[in-house]
């Protein structure tokens, strides 16, 4: 019993360890083989999908705990992972909508209470981050009865404002992939050009030529050619390119533009 | 003693008004002429200078206690306004600096103690806006002593982290130009090539090409050329354009590449 034990604290005492009326909701986008998806958590209390989330803790900057919550959903730490926006439509409270329901009393034994440091109104700040599929563990927490990955084009219908926030992060991250640099955990540290242009198709839903896209991060010098073939066929063998990591770094501090 | 009373009632019962915790940093950037500018308050109690803010009301939406605030502070409606990153490091909260200060209790009568409503950390949401100078009014609020505008490359040094606020909202700002229209309230409804080219020079930073950038407004079909000439002189009597309203604000809510 304790899990139990844990969520009596969190909703008896959590205001002790977090800060109220501020909520994280992050959009896990999962990356693999040309295909784009999202992790959902379904919720145990309202049986609806949600993106997953969380509070922040009194200690924690915004990113710290943005990048716990990602961590405790896929089992990954580094993830790419950016701050977009911050929700707060007056009444968009998730934990809200537990209150006063017969199925959390049974679910838990907790009396929930009206005038808990959950209830009032909210603010989500929406974060995105990008991981290999392959590389994650999708697990749900306390109060969500699976975790698992949706193609970005076909979500269910979600909970609370979660549909919004779902489509602003893909909103953002497409605008961010002519901002920012991207791929590292996403492709192996030695890649075509073919494998790079179908991670940038993917994740910006566009088709880009197979000669200027290379050639625009070639002359950022965002990757560079290795002396090195892949061995596939007598008249296929692609040249491998790698990061720089160097530029890379500098570019996800300072921007560039990818145009 | 109006404003006295104003300023007690805020200290004392604010919190039945207003979200804790949570405060609204805005830059709010001025063009005019080929300037930039940052319009900035001196706090009475710190006596440093800030970027304008405030707090949330419990009954409104970010976005329009964002423009509460700007157009308190310029005198303006309906400016280009963008939330852009909230921010969040512990120990950055603004108000508890004036909590035992000898110096509030002076200027207010009031005693402030630090189990008020206005102490604990706080997370403050990041907005920038941007008005033509010559249009607004500066104007302080109950807590500064001077509200006036400084070129954008030679700020104070601000208080609490306002420096770090007004460096990523420039640096926001300047992404957003390449996804946003921008010149609306900005320009005059009919204008130059040169004066749009000029504009956007002085918010990027940037040079711009005098033919490919109005080329690629034009391509968006974001501006048309008039059937009207300015007359400077015999020899050079420029063009006049003007945005296309529809295509201008689709691409306000949908974005667009401008590249």
């Amino acid at each position: 019993m304790e899990e139990l034990e844990e969520i009596r604290y969190f909703f008896n005492e959590g205001y002790k360890e977090y800060r109220p009326n501020l909520t994280l909701d992050c959009a896990i986008f999962g990356y693999h083989e040309g295909e784009l998806k999202l992790l959902l958590v379904k919720n145990k209390i309202i049986t609806k999908w949600c993106l997953p989330g969380g509070y922040f803790k009194q200690t924690e900057s915004l990113d710290d705990a943005a990048a716990r919550i990602t961590e405790e959903r896929t089992g990954l730490k580094g993830l790419f992972l950016k701050q977009f926006k911050a929700f707060s439509k007056p009444g968009r409270n998730a934990t809200q909508a537990w209150f006063d329901q017969d199925k959390f009393f049974e679910l838990t034994g907790i009396k929930l209470i009206s005038e808990s440091w959950l209830s009032g109104e909210t603010v989500s700040i929406g974060f995105y981050a990008i991981t290999d599929i392959v590389n994650a563990t999708p697990k749900g927490d306390f109060i969500s009865s699976e975790c698992r990955w949706f193609p970005v084009d076909d979500l269910p219908d979600l909970a609370f404002d979660h549909n919004e926030i779902a489509a602003d992060a893909l909103f953002s991250m497409r605008i961010d992939l002519y901002h920012f640099p991207i791929g590292k955990n996403l492709l192996q540290p030695k890649f075509t050009l073919k494998e790079i242009k179908t991670l940038y198709e993917v994740l910006s839903g566009k088709t880009l030529n197979a000669t200027n896209f290379p050639n625009k991060l070639i002359a950022l010098n965002l990757i560079s050619k290795l002396d090195e073939k892949r061995k596939i066929g007598a008249h296929r063998s692609p040249t491998f390119y790698a990061f720089n990591d160097e530029v890379y770094e500098k570019a996800l501090k300072e921007g560039l533009v990818l145009v």
